[in-house]
């Protein structure tokens, strides 16, 4: 039998991935699962994108061009203009889904040993495709205890090596929730600018602000222009993970012309999702605001409902739909586990990401763990208790 | 501004890809392209495909699992049992298109320096997926003397070296159309048998074979199940080429965990193309007879009329619908772009793709042309007749 490739065997598997099979078992159980885990939102997709679909009046399904739909670029950029991010369609290149454009802009930017500097905890697929890139993620570690506020800029510098080609943030934050602020985005600037970086820019969760600070875009940091390459998707903003649709956004025309030849050798992103992303640009105000005071509301039940349980701790996340928390346990890992295989509240479980998987360092995260409050406030309310409930009696607990 | 990869430096561009900005120009002027030049079928997609999308009941879109949902890829391989290719749901992974599949098999079994054996001409995008992994792509030239038919084994075994990991064919071919015999495929099987090689096989045209006698595909293959890795798609045989929908297809299973992983980080394949794909899988045989019979009569429009037209030669291509015929031309780059730019035959002219872009050896193909059947009969004869009165006035032309 031929050998997998090395970088294959090199990807790892999520911490998450591995509790699936438990949380299957769970259920097969007869035991209620609660999702705490996934950033997969559970409202209602809005009914313009859905009547997009359902209206759909082509014979072919043919494809689009590689770069998308040119209206829905434009749409796009007309988009980002509300936000005062000053792009063309020109700048824009519609990819399958954010993580696509992560992809895309790793393989063109990062040669084989390239470094790019990650604040940790991070999404844990930018590590998937930095080793599918041969590159090598450099995490700076935030820390919980300083709200994951982004650390000091000497360190970022102190990372720097010849091999050093870019700086990645994700703001708002996933895993996180920190929303950067203008003085940690001038610093993130002034060393992009120094040693001419690239700044990847992961900007999902742009609607996602739970602050009167509007979120700084890398595109409202001036002088570094074509150092900028911004991840977009439509997935979260209106509840469409599943059409897979996002963006590359960059001024950078090398990395444009590059980008389009990795767009062409795929032929082009989904059709489908393409016409349902442009309709849901038009989305009411008013499904946009309902939202954004769901999980205002969603947010101030989890954190004040775990801060409330004896030894959790969880900052108040600014943005996006998730919180890190440390828990009074020996090992995340195990506890989430745990909670799958071992344990039951009046027949319900919680499931939860185990934080060890946003850390590139092992041990980090060891007692942390990522809740998404992407469950109504009544089921957030009830895995509270379960959480509380499951600590009382789990035999690791370290804080008695 | 900081630099670019050198793998996105490399990354070809097709020469139908510079064509597209002159084709663009001649209908500016108002002049009639005929597009002979891409495999994007003018069928309807089949109407039970259409009504899944339209008759969607789901309010929200959301993520489908990693591998593809598990109803799809039942129904998958059930209808691979129709072509006896014994698989189940467990060997099947949904991509992202067909060329997914392709860009995983090769993350996955190719480290960077490993070499695969391609017989040319071939699909371009082949090549970028190579790039895109670091491999080397040797090519082993099959020729229009030969009608495109595998050359000597003898000429695989001379490429072997200690990198080789793979050999990789499309069957039928997509460009020439060239359906593998019984014993070329013994002879392909032997070697990989012999080496411990991959056998990448790219089956998307199987619908599309002409000949009583029916497509090997590679899982027909005895003795070497754990070594071949299969793209599918159903782009070409429902007319869907904007759904995004492929597969992977594989027994081995260290490859499939790897695949796995990838899939994983790229969250999922699009789910309104899932939906659709799975739908397609019942579209009733009069469609695909007839489609069928559609493809039979215009290959025969168009090989009989290209090898009507003085100079030009067509082998008969038995599988896909594709036809690489050589031109009595100096140059097949040239005479397609003079085609767009400084001819026209009662304002209307065609787009082929030259075959250069189908060899990595440069200078194969001067003289040779990709022509897609996908116009119906009446557009095809047009463009036989422009083609014919092109090469009349062409000052490049090399044969008087």
């Amino acid at each position: 039998m031929p050998q997998t490739s090395q970088r294959g065997d090199a990807m790892p598997e999520s911490p998450i991935r591995k509790l699936v099979p438990l949380a299957d078992k769970a259920k097969a159980r007869g035991i209620k699962v609660y999702h705490l885990n996934i950033g997969q939102p559970d409202l209602k997709t809005p009914q313009i994108a859905i009547d997009a679909i359902r209206n759909i009046d082509r014979t072919v399904l043919e494809y689009s061009p590689s770069d998308g739909i040119k209206s829905l670029r434009t749409k796009l950029a007309n988009y980002y203009h509300r936000f005062n991010i000053d792009v063309s369609e020109e700048n824009i290149i519609i990819t399958t889904g954010g993580s696509e454009a992560v992809n895309f802009a790793f393989m063109n930017c990062l040669d084989p040993g390239d470094e790019i500097i990650v604040p940790e905890p991070a999404y844990a697929n930018y590590t998937a495709f930095a080793i599918a890139a041969g590159a090598v993620i450099k995490p700076i570690v935030s820390s919980i205890e300083d709200g994951f506020s982004l650390p000091a800029i000497e360190k970022f510098e102190e990372l720097i090596s010849p091999r050093t080609k870019g700086i990645l943030i994700c703001n708002p934050n996933n895993p996180t929730g920190y929303l950067y602020t203008r003085e940690e985005m001038n610093n993130i600037r002034d060393l992009v600018k120094k040693y001419d970086l690239y700044l990847f820019s992961d900007e999902v969760y742009r609607e996602f602000c739970y602050t009167e600070v509007p979120y700084i875009s890398a595109f409202h940091l001036e002088g570094i222009d074509e150092n900028i390459v911004l991840f977009d998707s439509v997935s979260k903003r209106y509840s469409e993970c599943g059409l897979r649709i996002g963006a590359l956004v960059t001024k950078n025309k090398a990395v444009l012309q590059n980008v389009m030849k990795f767009c062409q050798a795929r032929l082009s992103p989904p059709l489908i999702g393409q016409i349902a992303a442009e309709a849901s640009i038009d989305t009411p105000e008013s499904y946009m605001l309902e939202m954004y005071n769901e999980y205002i509301e969603r947010r101030k039940c989890l954190i004040d409902g775990l801060n409330h349980i004896p030894g959790i701790y969880s900052p108040i996340p600014m943005g996006a739909f998730y919180t890190v928390a440390r828990l009074p346990v020996d090992d995340a890992d195990k506890f989430c586990s745990w909670l799958l295989s071992d344990f039951d509240y009046h027949g319900e479980t919680i499931m939860m990401a185990p934080a060890s998987g946003f850390y590139t360092i092992p041990g980090l995260g060891k007692n942390e763990v990522r809740i998404a409050y992407v469950l109504n406030k009544k089921e957030l309310k009830t895995s509270m208790a379960i959480l509380q409930k499951a600590l009382e009696v789990y035999p690791g607990r370290t804080i008695k």
